[in-house]
């Protein structure tokens, strides 16, 4: 939906003025708060400004509770210290991240707040076991979920169709993994910083056929923030800010449900065509392929990023493997994707991944991302696929 | 914080102009999915507009999950088939109804979407064992929550507290829970509908001293919907709207805990203190005892109302307890509150509940509460408690 005017709406108006993230990792010796704490001040810092100026805030958490009660909106509160400032908790799936930065946008964007902080986590790594994914499915008694799913074996169905369907080879798969593990080599953040050959990717073992070990992206603790403002606020403090020109979130059918969309087909995510459809109409993006200079997809296996390529028009349908074996989404290609090591080697703290993606984009615009660093960067998305394949939301963002 | 200029902001730039809830009670034979709905439906009937221009929905759930994968934002995608539309949860403790009405407020005074849907929804009486909020506590091991810690026994403590310090006399508690109880007698939707007498009440068997049985709200499934869009394009469908004028959200420290609000004294809610603050700002009310018309508060306990009406300044502190044996707060008194019968009758829905009041109060200015309908309604306050006690919002709305 188009905004009545030029001045409404989130595209244009909501500038992002800081952003941090934390270490993602395996991280038993920082607890929620510490995350937290490091996340949301690194942003503040960046950004010029301290926390007595924070209007409200919005934390993307989607698991809270698994780990004492935290990761409501009082864990941010009590981490800051920003009483009697609203906290609001959000959640979407895997665009649980997103989500947070979306709502804090809509702030923004109405005029209620100067600045905004939007701040995503996730612990993983200390799940006592029954609190882990896989457990609440069989322990809730979902008709479907119990049944064993996990997200490999979900995903491997997609991988197994794309490749028969498009005769694409295995080692478009490996491509993908190795190029994410080349960046993630490359980033002090990441998860895994290891380089693997495509022989290692080929030859790992199997976690659910065809995908292998270097297929999946990990489970991972990690926190990121950004904060938000209008851009005539923004100018004020710095030159140096990136603006929020297109935000689109789409919610189809689930596959898998028994309302299963019935054009979903194994090879595409609906919700992804959608997302991105809504953030390129307010963004002004007609050939995505060659408008968007750097891009952070939702690679939480090696085949979603080949279809997220596709769905997102930066390949035609079954040409989206070749961007892999071609190498023209490396970081020396034509249009670097996942640049930060991606979900496979940054790893995936769920509602901290989409405020990671859109911090990496935005060290991408203003310059920063060192080793990592995009040639000439003005326009870059980031992009989420949640629910399982439910749910998307693609963020396009400019340099001021 | 007040908006750069009048038409940045919630206030005054966001109408709701239909509204609907379920009956609230053990709703066995209503699935999650039955009761989202329900209630949409029910709201955009009352809106006369179809699900096709809806733009954009938020859901408020506390505990999805709990029932089987139900309550993210699947749940109300799938029930409503608004697919691709984009379903945003939201979740603040008892506040999440009202931060999905927050939630697609700013969104529509955003500019971003003409027509908003939010709806609250829990159900809370098929949760089995482990699900509990008594369990959870208990198993994931918070250091203060999982000593067996409840929300009467915290409660209780308040007022033993304020009985105490203010030699208010036992019988104000049972004042609240004989007017609840008389006004949920006269709502069709409330999960109780009886009335109880004075003797009743101070004759109940003890939940948590001096808390007894009509002291405690109870457990209780149901859903509610708002929705929401501009001033001017309500104007174009009816002139029977309601403004929102007012809205303020607060996290203060919770109580109980190692970063305890040191001003805590257990006779009064800060939280609610800083919200009603900014909502009144927003709305220009000065002398909330006189200038609200009829409210709806978060009687959780019999004691919280009592202490509601002294933070949101409808009596001095420690003169709370006397609109209850007065009569002022009963459906012919003064400043009627809870005219729905209140969390007492109607029950509390945790994620409902916040939505459920609004869609009362609208009752009221829109002059259909029926049986309850309070005279020359024109201004309302709804509020909302959490977290438990750190969290509150507060929302004021007035008829267009």
């Amino acid at each position: 939906p188009q905004p009545p005017t030029p001045d409404m709406g989130i595209s244009r108006n909501v500038a992002i003025i800081g952003s941090a993230t934390t270490k993602f990792g395996e991280l038993f010796d920082a607890d929620f708060q510490d995350l937290l704490v490091d996340a949301s001040f690194g942003a503040l810092e960046d950004a010029g400004i301290g926390p007595d100026r924070v209007g409200a805030a919005w934390l993307g958490c989607y698991l809270p509770m698994a780990w004492g009660f935290e990761g409501n909106s009082a864990s941010l509160s009590e981490a800051l210290r920003i009483y009697p400032r609203p906290v609001t908790r959000v959640t979407n799936y895997c665009c649980t991240g997103m989500e947070a930065v979306r709502g804090a946008a809509f702030a923004v964007a109405s005029g209620e707040y100067d600045f905004v902080l939007a701040v995503g986590i996730e612990k993983m790594r200390e799940v006592p076991a029954r609190a882990s994914l896989v457990a609440q499915h069989v322990e809730k008694g979902h008709p479907v979920y119990c049944k064993g799913r996990t997200a490999p074996g979900m995903f491997a169905l997609c991988a197994t169709r794309y490749l028969s369907h498009y005769s694409a080879p295995r080692e478009a798969l490996a491509h993908v993994a190795v190029k994410n593990h080349a960046n993630g080599a490359r980033n002090p953040k990441a998860h895994f910083r290891k380089a693997i050959t495509l022989d290692q990717a080929l030859k790992a073992p199997e976690v659910a056929a065809p995908l292998g070990l270097y297929d999946c992206c990990p489970t991972t603790d990690g926190a990121a923030a950004v904060v938000l403002t209008r851009p005539e606020l923004a100018k004020e403090i710095t030159d140096d800010y990136v603006l929020i020109t297109g935000v689109g979130l789409a919610n189809t059918s689930g596959y898998y449900s028994a309302q299963m969309n019935p054009v979903f087909d194994f090879t595409s995510f609906p919700a992804t065509k959608y997302a991105a459809a809504a953030a390129y109409r307010q963004a002004g993006v007609r050939d995505p392929g060659r408008e968007i200079d750097v891009a952070e997809v939702h690679d939480c296996f090696t085949i979603t990023e080949i279809i997220n390529y596709e769905d997102l028009g930066f390949a035609a349908p079954g040409e989206g493997w070749r961007l892999a074996t071609s190498g023209d989404t490396a970081l020396t290609g034509r249009l670097p994707v996942n640049t930060s090591g991606g979900l496979k080697s940054m790893g995936h703290p769920i509602g901290a991944s989409g405020v990671r993606m859109i911090a990496d984009v935005c060290d991408q615009l203003r310059g920063r991302a060192e080793q990592r660093q995009v040639k000439k960067a003005r326009r870059g998305l980031a992009h989420t696929l949640g629910g399982p394949g439910a749910v998307s939301c693609v963020f396009v963002m400019e340099k001021a």
